[in-house]
């Protein structure tokens, strides 16, 4: 195909995903689509790289205020100085693609605002599932309607459950993650739920039509999870005939009376949730439209090739706008929704503590929870697990009960803890339904 | 929002999706997008509906040449006059939103050449996987390259193979799909494989840049699967300590050495293969691309608030794009790309006969294998599925071969054909790898 005029484009961030971007242009690929990586940025100039790229300059500047780059790719990842990025080169008319979540969730509604008001693209396919084409998908719906939307949205915390599955501990898990390449040495975003939460943000404000930012959303990672939960799940409702439970870190939103839920939590599904057999590092979406229906999308969702395939298609896209004088319609995000209480909240629930191994600890604790309106439905002493304290034997004791408001939950825990018989802090998890 | 213009919107086919379409607009829900269905027409003005829709005329022409309809959907189905309609609508510079697979997957060149000629847009969502973006995802990706597509296409075929797997034959399957709405009364267009042969022609093309039609593509349905195939998946390899096969029926495009390789056909597929989790009338495609990956779309592949679904989606993008005065990228389809030719292509294999039970049955159809170089893994006699031919019992009798080319198997089969010892006639089953 022959073009006009050929498309420059800038990148800001030569980090891994940068590599898979420069790297690409370098074979030649961007040729048939008319499209040329002119110039590259990076604070740090002496940084070993796969791939040289002639040229390379210390200032985002450089690529911004050049007069022949019409696109700015940001890679540099974190809030600052990233926005500014995004909104000087929006300010001299440029369209920007990014992979930055943080930038995203947080600024939404500024950004979308300023490319409509500068008649620019702004295109974000990378900070949300990698590979997995959320965003297009999810914009692509017109006319439809969402109820719930539940993914999958950290590889690294599906894999160390996956991992843990497999009987490990979650220090033992992580420390495979790391090695693999698919956990960083700070997991603390990944594996305390907040790069979850940051995801989950974009994609509400996406499919409700609101501006929702992370600070918003409850949120809980998979450091709290152990060996003797994913046992429980696994066995869990199995001798009834049941297929049992598997644990996964879930990020969801649903639309429940014209109140939006925002969660990001380990959570027990059945093993017949489409999302119990997601596994490993992949990550995955679930949603369900009032027309569509429910649909599962799943894929790589981190990586530097289908992150990298992601910005591509974005870079494409944006450069076939430019030539056609358009920019992709971004939703005004100006539907005004209540966000639920989630201590109001209620769930099924599953109960694990320590119970010192003397009589009457489980006694004393089933009179706690009775007491705070817990409707116990099972409960199981898993010997298999004992553990010592102060050299007194310790047994995690299991409950499940009936549907319970988070708050409840917090506050029997207050009284639990106190318990002298409780050995350490007693933890919660949600049944999804 | 405000628009400075509504779009009109004409409707040729009042069926299953169209009153799902009518309904949509006769609740006002297209004012929103600025868009209003301004006629519709059907051939047949008598059959009773669910819904009215005042002016209903008998002529597509009205429709196609109101000069107040810019978007023309044709829901009319089958190859003709729907092909005359599309093109009658984009001669007059008019959008058109299809759901028509037959026509879509047999002049897929001719309509996209069209379309750009004429600078308007022609949407065919609908026509693969119903509420399943797949045809958005697939134009969606700007870069990447596939290497291989696989896919749980038709609904009907998806249906009756989960409920064979609880133990039913093949007829029992069919007539419960009959009274769920799930086939029709003629089911050989789904259970024969041809509707999952033309979404396949569709999504081959737009993933390869090729022009694929169905007519080229190798076709077998499900027609020929028993329960004794079901049972035997279920148990293979287990007692080695496997998880056992399901049986699929799988619509594939493989790229292998620059030949493309086309197939529908029902499989042998491993339980920890994405698409063996797939059940009952659930569509799925599961593609690697060479960047983003292995990913899996699954969803509601038919019915109509999915298909509805797909076809709003398109009519409100055309409206975005006729106010924005552009029209979607269609690919060229300019590819040259040889077809595989199925006969020589290599798979592992299964086979099924039914044999009579007297001695020496064995060792002549093993016979018969070994001159055809067969090279069988396994053997096995399935009593439990024992029937009688002429006053004789006959047993299936099933062996697994190392991987063979089609054209052997077709050979082979004629000589046990001839076979007295074989009842029936012998059935072939491809292991997916």
């Amino acid at each position: 195909m022959q073009f006009s005029e050929e498309i420059g484009v800038g990148l800001i961030g030569f980090g891994t995903i940068g590599t898979g971007v420069v790297r690409y242009f370098q074979e030649g690929r961007g040729e048939p689509f008319g499209v040329r990586l002119k110039k590259v940025a990076d604070s740090d100039l002496s940084r070993p790289r796969e791939v040289e790229f002639p040229g390379l300059t210390e200032r985002a500047s450089d690529v911004i205020n050049d007069p022949e780059i019409q696109i700015v790719v940001e890679l540099v990842g974190g809030e600052n100085p990233a926005l500014d990025f995004i909104l000087d080169s929006m300010n001299l008319g440029k369209s920007v693609v990014t992979a930055n979540k943080a930038v995203i969730s947080r600024h939404i509604k500024v950004l979308f605002d300023a490319a409509r008001d500068r008649d620019v693209d702004l295109a974000f396919e990378a900070s949300v599932g990698g590979g997995i084409p959320i965003i297009r998908v999810l914009n692509g719906y017109k006319g439809d309607r969402f109820s719930r939307i539940t993914g999958i949205l950290n590889g690294t915390s599906n894999y160390i459950l996956s991992r843990m599955e497999e009987g490990m501990d979650f220090e033992a898990a992580l420390e495979i993650a790391q090695e693999k390449g698919f956990a960083e040495a700070a997991h603390e975003l990944d594996t305390g739920g907040f790069d979850a939460r940051d995801k989950l943000a974009i994609i509400s404000s996406l499919a409700f039509g609101c501006a929702v930012v992370p600070e918003q959303i409850y949120c809980e990672g998979i450091t709290g999870v152990t060996p003797v939960d994913l046992d429980f799940a696994e066995k869990h409702g199995v001798d009834e005939g049941g297929i049992g439970y598997s644990i996964r870190h879930l990020a969801t939103a649903r639309m429940v009376a014209n109140q939006l839920e925002l969660h990001v939590y380990p959570a027990l599904i059945s093993k017949d949730h489409p999302l119990s057999s997601v596994r490993n590092e992949v990550n995955a979406v679930y949603w369900e439209g009032e027309l569509c229906g429910p649909q599962l999308f799943q894929g790589k969702g981190a990586g530097r090739d289908a992150t990298t395939s992601a910005v591509l298609s974005d870079i494409f896209r944006l450069a076939h706008n430019l030539r056609s004088g358009t920019v992709d319609e971004l939703p005004l995000l100006d539907r005004q929704v209540q966000l639920a209480d989630v201590g109001s909240l209620q769930r099924r629930g599953y109960v694990r503590m320590g119970l010192k191994h003397i009589p009457g600890s489980i006694a004393e604790t089933a009179r706690i929870m009775g007491e705070h309106g817990f409707n116990i439905e099972d409960s199981v002493q898993r010997r298999k697990f004992r553990t010592e304290s102060e050299g007194k034997a310790v047994i995690p004791d299991i409950v499940t009960v009936e549907a319970l408001p988070y708050s409840t939950v917090e506050k029997a825990f207050r009284d639990l803890k106190e318990s002298e018989r409780v050995c350490g802090d007693p933890f919660f998890l949600r049944f999804e339904s």
